[in-house]
């Protein structure tokens, strides 16, 4: 297996996920958002880069029967007029339960965005690393697309990249080849824990912290709390439901 | 002080530099060859992003009565027509004293031109480590630039920028506060340690094992085997000569 880490969306150029898994990390906060969504019974998640965007989409499907809800941030805040933020502890069953999201965030919606043209699109975080993880076991290439901070790295993406990279090595049945982002992600996972204090230190966790939000933190790194891997189909992110 | 990292050009936006002295890192292999280079009597190096820019720029030089040599690579490999290739090694006292250099290659010339904005750009690398570190010891605000790998990370890049952050804060009279990037630098230094083996575990050192170059890897991890700090001045990296 081929295994690479992108830290930034800019990092990935067109048809470099052909033919490849993409897990997009967006760990504080987009990602973990959606897979609490999702475990908690959203019905899919519909990310869009921009506000205006956002509110286009909700009303498109609003058009169609739907009753989508908005939510998202701009600089951690939920904009005004969205029904949520972006806390993974705001999806709770009464929520989101059978629900539509319409999401858009600073970073994470980028890096969707960017991942498109992966054969599969998959969500991680901290939260379902073991369920990524073996959700990719048997493929060619798997890359890992870290949302990042404006443009730039992000150590609290790049630890969990690694935690994603640790998992996958620990399952494979062939030799694992790493790229020098993946090498570089496995490495600072190993010099970090997973935990809220550890997310408190990156500048992600700060500005959270900050926002007056820092209890995001200790869910953001609940590592395997869940065992669903939402994916994104034509654009929609979801799980395949019985 | 603020210490940042910055691990591929692109994730250098417009102004980020302002006010800041950037040391630009191609530790394999142009920052390298360009400390080399002025080390060894060469009276300056001019980059050029393209193989024309480079062309034409030595023309103009050459229009000035000056005998410019042309040096660099495209895929590791020196370009026909070229005087000199990209190995420090070629950069000798016979070869370049008192020449003026036009360089090109793929990644390194990229990442001056992304540190154009900034105070002062310095070219750092394995070899002048510890004299970079001096030279930025009272300055307010520092960045690394890592010129990475066709867009991407680069181990050999974000180690010698990591070994950087550490020559920095052992010398700081002040606290320094590292973003993202630094911290994560910092912590692969710590990781690795330099030396030619490790350059050739990364992207960059195998690429050049293939190429038949792999000699190159252990004069770029000659750690402090230089006391100069190349500058760019006006586009020209050079150092003040007495």
């Amino acid at each position: 297996m081929r295994l690479r880490v992108y830290f930034t969306p800019g990092e990935v150029h067109a048809g470099d996920l052909r033919g490849t898994s993409a897990a997009v990390v967006d760990a504080v906060r987009a990602t973990s958002s959606i897979v609490e969504a999702i475990a908690n019974g959203a019905r899919a998640v519909h990310p869009a880069v921009t506000v205006g965007e956002a509110v286009r989409l909700r009303a498109e499907l609003a058009e169609d029967g739907e009753r989508p809800l908005l939510c998202g941030e701009r600089g951690g805040i939920r904009p005004g007029g969205f029904d949520l933020g972006n806390s993974p502890a705001e999806f709770t069953p009464p929520a989101v339960g059978g629900r539509r999201l319409v999401m858009t965030t600073t970073n994470g919606t980028r890096a969707f965005a960017a991942a498109v043209g992966a054969d599969r699109v998959l969500a991680a975080s901290f939260l379902n690393r073991s369920a990524v993880a073996d959700a990719v076991r048997g493929d060619r290439a798997v890359a890992v697309v870290c949302a990042g901070r404006k443009g730039r790295f992000a150590l609290d993406d790049a630890v969990c990249a690694g935690h994603v990279v640790r998992a996958v090595i620990e399952r494979a049945a062939a030799p694992v080849t790493l790229d020098d982002g993946a090498t570089a992600a496995r490495d600072l996972a190993g010099r970090y824990g997973v935990s809220g204090e550890m997310l408190a230190g990156t500048a992600a966790g700060r500005a959270l912290v900050e926002a007056g939000l820092g209890a995001d933190l200790a869910l953001c790194a609940s590592a395997d709390r869940r065992q669903i891997v939402p994916m994104m189909y034509d654009r929609v992110i979801t799980v395949p439901r019985g």
